[in-house]
């Protein structure tokens, strides 16, 4: 497999993608816990929590506490998700070197989720992205239902195209292509990257599968081998449960570590340390993580 | 992706390799109502018991009534998995058509676990393979730790070559390799096939692999795209629970279904029968089975 360079960067969005939608009460320390322990395997990206409305996303409330306990960490890069201005000024208030803005590339998703069109999200990023630019602060873009939406099924990949293209004219420095609903198959990851690789430069280009009918880790592979070094995933799977129906079903990092790892393909990642944190957060959940590696330990 | 056929053949082994090692009560009934259901939903090669000793497999011990309270189905080949002379004898009384011998590419395994060497499986394997010839019965067979063994770690390609070529020597027409612990990753597969299929005929050769660490899927879209048309696949994912340490673990035949289907690769399975066949099972033992499929319906 000599069209695999032997490095890749992994996003680890577990302590917020994976936390947003549960229910049980977290503690601000737990949360903080649990991001040291990621980065002490070796997670250099971590995006440790959301600067939205309580109202919207509870879990998150604390976010603030989250980003004031957590200490500059040399090599580590801790970003935040944020919706809109308001949400930009408080990463800039915390000192927070990178922020990440989400989008989709579905119409009808992007309405329901964000209450605006695309283009309405576009115009939103331009003054986050211009308040980023004035603070040196980095911004990663996410586009969502980029291979099935759950109103509109089949996505055109132009339109992911036309999305892609106005993030990084914004001056986004790095698109992660979202697989939200998990409907993606190998040959779907082909069809979009072929089209976004003939105009993109693919090492601004990540992606983000969801592991909701057992792909992710399938599409992740073919990623790879199409030239993609950037992932997105959720330690120990958090976020996603395979027992309940609907289940956002982030892939696992440990999942993800293992493979890329046996395939002689660098993650920096020590994946018995990162197996730690997510027992650390099975022991504050009380319950079992859906990631099959972790499984066997 | 045109270096794909259009077509696979899925062997489902759930009603012998999902079952074997469960301890719950199973009525000889609810087993005969699984497989009828399965071969309703279009599975055309069912393995549905074993005829071996009841004190090794005791979930297996009404393996002749089960077998006897099966219809013959034009277009289904219900097989059996049996180890020795005696077991084939057991075979012809009750009339199967097809049968499997197993054994394994590390030494060390296949004598914890058949109490013999590789070449004294061969050797058993020979009456076995008279008698079937004899009574027009086909045979296929599993050679177990093609990918890594519990003991022996590292297994040597060419052990698999000459395995596989003993099987094929003594008149086997199918070979299925297992990674019988679901240590292989993509390039592993890679590795192996591309000595195994510039010997073999691929036709013949099957993949029989196990998602312990979530990589089962990934390793059979890397095998399609090999050439590999055959996969062996447990409904539901039976026999493997994501969350008991050191659990089985095969790949759910849901999931291979789903992504071959969406592939644009005809499995001939109907997926929402097979669902309703796996969700039978999860009715009669009580508890959910792990394919990811099975949890988004």
């Amino acid at each position: 497999m000599n069209q695999l360079f032997k490095k890749v960067k992994i996003v680890e969005v577990g302590p917020r993608d994976g936390l947003q939608n549960i229910k049980d009460s977290i503690s601000t320390e737990n949360k903080v816990r649990f991001v040291e322990m990621l980065a002490d395997a070796g997670c250099t990206n971590i995006e440790i929590t959301a600067f939205v409305h309580p109202k919207l996303i509870p879990q998150l409330a604390d976010s603030g506490e989250v980003c004031a306990k957590l200490a500059v960490r040399p090599g580590v890069q801790y970003s935040v998700l944020v919706p809109n201005a308001k949400g930009m000024e408080r990463a800039i208030e915390f000192g927070i070197k990178e922020i990440a803005v989400f989008t989709a590339a579905s119409e009808t998703f992007n309405m329901k989720n964000t209450n605006t069109t695309i283009d309405g999200s576009i115009e939103r990023f331009r003054e986050v992205v211009d308040m980023a630019r004035k603070n040196n602060i980095a911004v990663r873009g996410y586009v969502s239902t980029v291979f099935g939406c759950p109103f509109e099924k089949q996505i055109a990949p132009e339109k992911v195209l036309e999305v892609t293209g106005k993030l990084f004219d914004l001056g986004i420095y790095e698109v992660s292509l979202g697989d939200t609903i998990g409907v993606a198959v190998p040959t779907d990851v082909e069809r979009v990257l072929e089209k976004v690789l003939a105009k993109f430069d693919m090492a601004k280009i990540a992606l983000h599968m969801h592991d909701t009918r057992g792909t992710a880790l399938a599409n992740v592979v073919k990623g790879r081998e199409m030239g993609i070094t950037v992932f997105d995933a959720s330690a120990g799977g958090l976020g996603g449960c395979p027992f309940a129906p609907g289940a956002a079903g982030n892939l696992a990092t440990e999942d993800i570590v293992y493979t890329f790892e046996k395939m002689g393909v660098s993650t920096g990642i020590d994946i018995e340390k990162l197996t730690q944190a997510s027992r650390f957060m099975e022991g504050v959940l009380g319950r079992k993580l859906p990631s099959r590696y972790l499984s066997t330990k």
